[in-house]
């Protein structure tokens, strides 16, 4: 699968500035642990508070599509165990900590569910794209009422898909976490961005494209294996169009991009035996001025889990990745997908 | 365990320039997976490549503690699957890359591994402490060694301990990579302590000192739950006195480390379970100029491996932890070792 005699190569995800290694010759170390493989699949429970009949036993619904009656297809409601509370608004930086330059905000935010099917069984790529088009629609107008909080800077929309990917429930869902903070990951690709934009007067994500990178592309996006993919096998889609923010999807784009999600999905299935997943939509922060429009774009990163983290990327925020992009986007380029 | 009562709080790290959620309702939340713990134990192998006698098993060494004899008590050598290459120095950038302002190097660099004893069931916190500072003195030395390449600019010392910390092997080892570039958490804590320093003309890590955050203390050093821990359960070990690098260690501190060391990875075992574990030493880049020397100050990090990272951490670079540090601090001040 890697290419065992190709040599070490660093290279700079200019991006996300950040570095990362390729080499194809750490995938052939042994170990000495036990299988490592995390169990994903749940344990065989038909139900759970996430499926249809049992709202009761969720957090507040915020709301449903449809919008009304009781056959509902997506649900957003509030998270239960919530990272952060939706009733500190507005208190502010907190006083009276100790010394050393400490700074805290008390934990003002949003912490949402997304309930993608009411059946237990049904994961994302069982729906059709226009289902998957209903998703991101949901995220959409979730998005737009978080809007209306003006101490909230930034929704990080992510997914977890199996307990090595880290999720505690396995009813299809994903999240959403509104925050009173820009984080650094953000900040760092903005800055990035802009950086590239000064220099060249375009956009990197307009300009991305590179055949021997490409997976598959739609009407509207493109599928990628970035070329300094900081995980093997790491997926981006990128609308192929200009755009800053994901909240500016219409409802015909959120259905070419439900196509392209669902035939990734099941590309990576097939060639990586159905691994655990994580995605995230990387989109700007909500409150960014005329100026910087013209280079933000949103994309959505898939990243399956095919390894562990250790120390190294612990402590250098440098990751180590056994598989070139180009043999990556070569392999899923060409799983056929009956 | 955790306050399920206090508010979340969300608090910035100033010496790491990052911002991490304390939510203690997080950690009452469900799951329908099956344990998600990994088997941290070693298929029952007495011996391994890194055991003595199996030193032909092993990629070349470059040197043993003694020096001589084949009685030794620490081997560094070469790891047999680097991410880098010491064969590539001086190739430098590489050309012909594709567009969208896409930078790669020559993988340049060294990795080493340090067998920490010659037998395979013996573990750190088995080794006396001045066993324990033989093993420091080792990487101090082998630091020494790879600062005379003018393009190497940073050393990364890490250990792996059990499956989910990362580790392939279970014989007990630590890694060193060498590389050509200063790795981006490296740069942000420079970027950050100088800040700090600026502000107020002290090293942060020499203020750092919180009574709450205090775990134990010993002649040179301190161990505390830094006041924004990323992780559940995070220590810093900082020396007490001013000290830019790691590789200023003598061989007094160094025994000094090895028995606060031994101590915390001891209260780790009891109170946390004998988790699997990473430590990183967190060190600034070999060359800094003499007015940075003011405020950088090297520490050792380590890290239980108690829960695992999702989309929104892999997103926003922002963690998500359901201990506050004070309530950590006071449960590991109180293990009683005996
Ligand atoms: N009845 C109910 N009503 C409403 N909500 C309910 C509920 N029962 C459970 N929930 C919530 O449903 C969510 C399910 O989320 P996931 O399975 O994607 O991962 P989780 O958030 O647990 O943690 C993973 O993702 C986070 C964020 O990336 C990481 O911090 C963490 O380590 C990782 O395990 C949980 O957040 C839980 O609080
Ligand atoms: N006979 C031999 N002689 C010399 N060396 C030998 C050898 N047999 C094995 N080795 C080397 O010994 C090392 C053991 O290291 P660890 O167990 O700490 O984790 P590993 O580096 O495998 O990966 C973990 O750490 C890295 C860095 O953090 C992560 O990239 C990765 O995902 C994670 O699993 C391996 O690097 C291996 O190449």
């Amino acid at each position: 699968m890697a290419s065992p005699n190709r040599i070490p190569e660093i290279r700079k995800d200019t991006v996300n500035n950040r570095w990362v290694i390729f080499s194809p010759a750490r995938s052939r170390r042994p170990s000495d642990f036990k299988s490592k493989s995390n169990p994903i699949n749940p344990t065989s429970q038909p139900e759970c508070p996430f499926c249809i009949g049992h709202e009761h036993e969720c957090a507040p619904e915020i709301f449903r599509v449809p919008a009304t009656g009781s056959d509902w297809r997506i649900r957003v409601i509030q998270n239960l165990y919530p990272a952060l509370s939706r009733d500190l608004e507005s208190s502010g930086e907190l006083a009276g900590r100790p010394g050393g330059g400490s700074v805290s905000l008390s934990g003002f935010g949003f912490h949402d569910v997304v309930i993608e099917s009411p059946v237990h069984a049904v994961h994302l790529p069982d729906l059709d794209p226009v289902e998957i088009g209903d998703v991101f629609m949901a995220y959409k107008k979730r998005i737009e009422q978080l809007q209306c909080h003006d101490s909230i800077q930034y929704v990080q929309i992510f997914k977890n898909h199996g307990a090595s990917a880290g999720a505690s429930m396995s009813h299809s869902h994903s999240q959403m976490i509104a925050l009173p903070v820009v984080p650094p990951t953000v900040s760092t690709r903005l800055d990035s961005m802009k950086e590239y934009f000064g220099q060249t007067g375009k956009c990197s994500l307009c300009e991305i494209r590179f055949d021997a990178l490409l997976i598959d592309e739609s009407i509207h996006f493109i599928s990628i294996s970035p070329f300094a993919a900081t995980f093997p096998f790491e997926i981006w889609i990128i609308p192929r169009y200009h755009s800053s923010h994901f909240h500016e999807l219409d409802g015909v784009k959120a259905i070419d991009l439900g196509r392209l999600l669902k035939l990734t999905l099941r590309k990576m299935n097939v060639q990586l035996n159905s691994p655990p997943f994580n995605f995230m939509i990387q989109s700007p922060p909500l409150q960014v001025s005329p100026t910087q429009l013209p280079y933000t774009h949103w994309f959505l990163q898939i990243v399956p889990q095919l390894s562990v983290v250790g120390g190294f990327e612990m402590g250098t925020g440098c990751y180590i990745n056994p598989v070139f992009p180009e043999d990556a986007a070569k392999l899923l380029r060409e799983v056929s997908i009956s």
